[in-house]
């Protein structure tokens, strides 16, 4: 058993305690204060295989990256400085065309290394191949759920069932770090029939459904142009959203597309590093959010971020409804820091990854408040959503185990070897 | 002498080379090749205080903060999610109001540090009293270029004429850490009589003078209903700008103006930030780029921003003009890091602080490549101003003296001290 004691917690309701966290195996045992852990320690005599001081730093439970397209590492700062269609068209395709599985595997790798640094405790990942992805996520002892990506150019329908069903959703309580939710690409890359026969899926299996959506003011247009609907209109009508589900974007979406993912509750994942670099817009996550949407928070591949941080996905959050709202008053820090950690957790299905408490996952991080950043201490949470980097990153636990600490990996890999890799990936593909 | 080998290093003209870099003193003594050093220590014996092996990291001019606040580290996390002149009016000041002038020296010292971990190694510093942290910048080592603050509130013109001769202008090869430049608050802020003794200022003295300008729409609407001018035309037609100087934000700048600053060649220093989340605006950077104005960056006081973060900057000023110009092509990385690295220098008047170069000031930052975010290394510069963050800074030098390495400061005081001193005055403040 694993005790973190003298540390500042962020409890469910977001009040802040002073105490320490019990960690067995996977699960949290107890979270309470000095008091009530030395009443407990009283009863029962507790043999610890690791202490640690926390010095009154804060532990949170881990960020929840809920979109992400994990291999695409390999693109870091490979394709900059171009617009979506180009970029996706010309550089992002051809790349990946020539991509294996095994180069997947260890870029996967190096993403999982820098959600770590960056607190992140889980994923949900959509790419081409599965296989590759499950197997660094669990070498690595990270928590991944596997988000369906089928379209018209990979995958089937078939094959998206067989993998939901093998894989299986999120289960509270379950063992496994690995799940799966149906998913496809996106309605523009996504022929009809492809889309009722996922629809149809998701009715057979009561399942959620995940996507793409309105990203783009284009996508829009031709999903207009094609069925006289928005894209939130049309999946609608033919049923994707009867058991739930979730869009990545939703950067393009009228009130009457928000009155449907409130009424079906929908997920909305924002990437709002990805949609200013591409130049896709801002979307209304504070009208979406008014209207009583979960919203969650996604880094989005390292090709168009380009990098993967959750703190700077928090400050850009909020900081961006100010400039579309026109109001500095628009959504405050902890609105946005329970996006990232426990409205993430419910859009991937992790419900129970979603706050520090006995019975909870272990997945948690400790934020070093020992950095000129977090000084003084006024608000720890502004502190952390308007100020927060990577460097204040001092622990990162997925599943009652350490991976992260102090700048070290212990992922079962050296970072140097997957470093090299990854360079040698890139050397390779812009080569041939 | 310190030699610093093994390292990457940018070159002026943004070319990167492997080699080694001398620093004798206050300033580089040698930049070159491994076999270009070899060849001059065969020359000449050298004698060694310091050696320093790069690991094949990379080796950068440090960063320019070309405008902020230091003091203002006291209000972090404070007065958020407020309008500007709410945020101003009804918070800041009265609590500036309470702020002494030993208070203003720690929490200087506080954004020292900070800007140290973001491997910043000169600021361009306005606020209300000088003699505090140029103490502060002077105990750390950190070279701060102070900016007069006067307005009808607070200073005067002679106070601002005193402190300018008695302190002086950066000049080249200066050996001190601290200089000046003529400056006022902004034109809503003082009165005309004011503007014009310090326009006659300027004139005397062949000066630039630098100021906050056209930072809100409100601001711009105030000066046109008094002047029927834009702050833009209005100083320049009191002759304010006859000799250059600069101005702060430029947000709400229109093409009259930007000719205006570009003819006049005023130095623009963007604060992206800091104008997303008071809900300012995005200031045009690319069109002014485009106009052949030298544009610099800042971060703006911590309680706009709230951190004190080049990468942050760096990637606000290309991402937002991506969103802006709906262009993902706008504004490149290589653009942005001179702007954060050279322009800076230009516009402060660092001349001598620009680049890695022999007989320039030893101002340099170590940037840590061996981490997630920086690779692959497909393309540094990318990698740098897309993904780079605090945890890359490994080590900062400002002067020829090391002031932060791998996580530790070394200015002369304990951070825990620092930190205890932010704290307890954040306390006072506002249980008074």
């Amino acid at each position: 058993m694993i005790r973190l004691y003298n540390a500042r917690i962020l409890k469910k309701e977001f009040e802040i305690i002073e105490g320490e966290i019990w960690v067995d195996g996977s699960e949290i045992t107890f979270v309470g204060s000095d008091e009530e852990a030395q009443l407990v320690k009283t009863n029962k005599k507790k043999v610890w295989s690791q202490e640690i001081d926390c010095e009154k730093n804060l532990l949170l439970p881990g960020f929840k990256n809920a979109h992400t397209h994990s291999p695409m590492t390999f693109l870091r700062s490979y394709a900059d400085d171009q617009p979506l269609s180009k970029w996706l068209n010309e550089q992002v395709f051809p790349m990946e065309a020539k991509l294996g599985e095994e180069d997947m595997y260890h870029l996967t790798k190096l993403a999982i290394m820098e959600y770590l640094t960056s607190g992140i405790t889980a994923a949900f990942d959509m790419y081409l191949l599965t296989r590759p992805r499950i197997q660094a996520a669990s070498d690595c002892g990270f928590r991944m759920v596997i988000c369906g990506s089928v379209n018209d150019f990979t995958g089937s329908a078939k094959q998206l069932e067989e993998e939901f069903i093998s894989i299986g959703r999120p289960k509270e309580h379950a063992d496994s770090l690995i799940s799966y939710q149906l998913g496809f690409h996106a309605e523009y890359t996504t022929k009809r029939q492809l889309l009722e026969q996922i629809a149809d899926m998701a009715q057979r299996h009561r399942a959620p459904v995940y996507m793409h959506l309105s990203e783009t003011r284009d996508e829009v247009a031709q999903c207009e142009a094609r069925y006289h609907m928005s894209p939130v209109q049309f999946l609608d009508k033919i049923g994707m959203f009867d058991y739930g589900g979730g869009g990545f974007h939703c950067v393009h979406v009228d009130e009457a597309d928000m009155d449907i993912l409130a009424e079906r509750r929908i997920h909305v994942i924002t990437n709002p590093a990805s949609n200013l670099k591409l130049a896709s817009g801002i979307a209304p996550i504070e009208k979406m959010q008014k209207k009583g949407i979960n919203i969650a928070i996604g880094t989005d591949g390292a090709a168009s971020n380009n990098c993967l941080d959750m703190f700077r996905e928090m400050y850009l959050t909020t900081a961006l409804q100010k400039i579309l709202e026109q109001n500095a008053a628009a959504l405050s820090a902890d609105k946005v820091l329970r996006m990232a950690v426990t409205n993430g957790a419910y859009a991937m299905g992790l419900t129970d990854c979603d706050c520090l408490e006995a019975g909870k996952k272990a997945d948690l991080v400790l934020i070093d408040l020992k950095r000129p950043n977090m000084q003084p201490e006024h608000n720890l949470i502004k502190n952390l959503v308007y100020s927060g980097s990577k460097e204040n990153v001092k622990l990162t636990m997925v599943n009652g185990r350490i991976l992260y600490r102090d700048g070290a990996f212990f992922i079962g890999t050296e970072a140097e070897e997957i470093y090299d890799r990854a360079n040698e990936i890139i050397c390779r593909l812009t080569n041939t």
